[in-house]
C-alpha cells in the first residue's frame, strides 16, 4: 500500500482503489510529538484566517466529512474546530432523515445549512449518505445512484458559483481499526453509551461500503476534489485535517474589509 | 455604587437602578492574574459538562446576551464558548430583521433557533431588542412594550416547560468605557472595519436605553433571572460569564446515559 501524499487530494475523475492507500500512514512523522509544534502554528493561523473570513463576509467554506463508522468524524471536528470563534462556525450532523425531510429531494435538508458569506460550516455525514448507505442497502439502484451523482455535481457547482468553497474529506480507516474501536465501546464503561448495535450489521457490509465510496470519490470530483486522510492514527488524522483546513482558507486570499473614508469626521463627533 | 455580588443574579420582579451597580467592579479580584487558575478549572469543567449534556440529550440551555454597543457581547461569546465542541454549541446573532422576518411576530425568528435537547445555544442580541431599540426609537408604545413583556414571559415559560434552561446576561458598561472603545475603533487601523457610524446616534440615547433596560430587567424576570455582569474590565467580564455558564450547567445535575443491557452479547458477535 502506498502512502497518501500531502495535500491528500485525489485526482479528478480517476478510478480510486482504496485498498491501495495505507490507512496507517503517518507521512514523514513518527509520532504525536513530531506534529505538536506545527499543529500549534496551524491552529493560530486558522484562528486568524477565520477572523478575516468573518470580517470580510465575502467567501464561505463548507467542510464535508465522510467515513466508515468509528472513523472519527466527531472526534476530528471537535479537535480541529474547537478554539475557533463559535460565532463563525456551525457544525451540522446528518442522521436518518426525519419524516418531513424524507418528503423532499435528498438535497433539500442540506441546502438550508450551507454557509452564508463569512461562515464556516462542517457536515458530519452529508448528502453523500444518499449515495452510500442507500446504495449498500439496495434502497436505490445503480441507475438512480448515477442520477444522484449528477445532481450532486450540479449542486456543488451552484455553491461554487456563489462563493461557497467545498472541501470534502474522507477519513480512511482499516477494518481492524474499526474492530478495536467497537470493542472498546463495549469494554470501557465510560464509552458504553456510544455503542450502537446497528454498527455491527453495517460492519458486515464493509466491502460494499468501500466499493460505493470508491465510486463517489471518482464520480463526484469535478466541482471540488476529495481528500483521503489516513485515519488509523488519531494524532495524524487531526494534524492532516487541520492542514487541509488551513490550506483551503489560505487559498481564498482573504483581505480585511476597507475602512469608512469619513473616520476622522466621526472622531470629532465623539464626546 | 455597590458591587454586583456573585452569582450576579437579580432578584425577581424588583425595580432595578443600573446607576447603583458599578460597571468597574471586579469582585474580590485585583487583576487578570488572579482569575487565571480558576478560569482554567472552570473551562475544563465546562467541557466535561457540555459532553454530558450532549450525550444525555435531555436538557438544553440558552444563553441570552444583551448590552449596549461595545459592551463586548461578541468578545465574551468568543472567549467563553471557544474550546467547546462546536458540534454542541450554536451561536446566533440577531441584526435588523429581514423583510421576511418583519412579516412575522417578533418571536418567530428566534423560535427556530432554540436549542434541541443536548445543545447549547448563545444569542448575541435577541428578542429583547424588540422591547429595547424599538422602544427607544418610539417604534412601539409603552402599552405595546408591556404586551411584549407578557409575550416574552409566556414564551420563556414554554421553553422552560420543554427542558430548555434560559440564562440571561446583561453586560454592564459605563458610558466612559464605550467612549474609549469607539475611539479605538477609529484610531486603531486594525479596528477601523468595526466602526459603524450609527453607533454614535445610539450613544446619544444612552439614558433612554438604560431606562428601557431597567424595565426589561424588572418585568422579564419571572421565568428566569437576569444576571448583571460588570463589564468595564474585560478579564473580569469573561471570568464572571464563565462562572455563570458553569454554574447553570451544574444545576442541571447531568447524568451519563445508561448502557445497552446486552453489551456482552454483542461483544461475541464482533469479529
Amino acid at each position: 500500500m502506498k502512502p497518501m501524499p500531502k495535500p491528500f487530494a485525489l485526482p479528478v475523475k480517476k478510478k480510486v482503489d482504496l485498498t491501495s492507500i495505507d490507512p496507517r500512514d503517518t507521512g514523514h512523522f513518527k509520532n504525536k510529538e513530531d506534529v505538536v509544534e506545527e499543529t500549534e502554528k496551524l491552529k493560530k493561523e486558522f484562528q486568524e484566517l477565520q477572523e478575516k473570513l468573518a470580517a470580510g463576509k465575502k467567501e464561505a467554506i463548507l467542510f464535508v466529512f465522510q467515513g466508515m463508522d468509528c472513523s472519527g468524524k466527531d472526534g476530528v471536528i471537535k479537535n480541529v474546530f474547537s478554539g475557533i470563534n463559535p460565532q463563525g462556525v456551525y457544525a451540522y450532523s446528518f442522521k436518518t432523515p426525519t419524516a418531513e425531510e424524507s418528503q423532499h429531494d435528498f438535497l433539500w435538508r442540506v441546502h438550508s445549512k450551507i454557509p452564508a458569506p463569512g461562515q464556516i460550516v462542517t457536515f458530519n455525514r452529508s448528502y453523500y449518505e444518499d449515495v452510500l448507505i442507500t446504495r449498500v442497502h439496495d434502497i436505490i439502484t445503480d441507475k438512480e445512484a448515477n442520477r444522484r451523482f449528477k445532481h450532486i455535481n450540479h449542486f456543488e457547482s451552484l455553491l461554487s458559483d456563489n462563493h461557497v468553497k467545498i472541501v470534502k474529506i474522507f477519513l480512511h480507516i482499516s477494518k481492524e481499526f474499526q474492530l478495536e474501536k467497537l470493542k472498546s465501546r463495549i469494554e470501557d464503561p465510560s464509552k458504553n453509551w456510544k455503542f450502537d448495535p446497528s454498527d455491527l450489521a453495517e460492519r458486515n457490509l464493509w466491502k460494499q461500503y468501500r466499493k460505493s465510496y470508491e465510486d463517489v470519490l471518482e464520480k463526484c470530483s469535478t466541482e471540488s476534489p476529495w481528500h483521503v486522510v489516513p485515519s488509523d492514527h488519531r494524532w495524524y488524522r487531526n494534524y492532516a485535517v487541520l492542514s487541509i483546513v488551513v490550506e483551503s482558507l489560505r487559498k481564498l486570499h482573504l483581505q480585511e474589509p476597507p475602512a469608512n473614508p469619513d473616520l476622522q469626521e466621526y472622531l470629532k463627533e465623539l464626546i
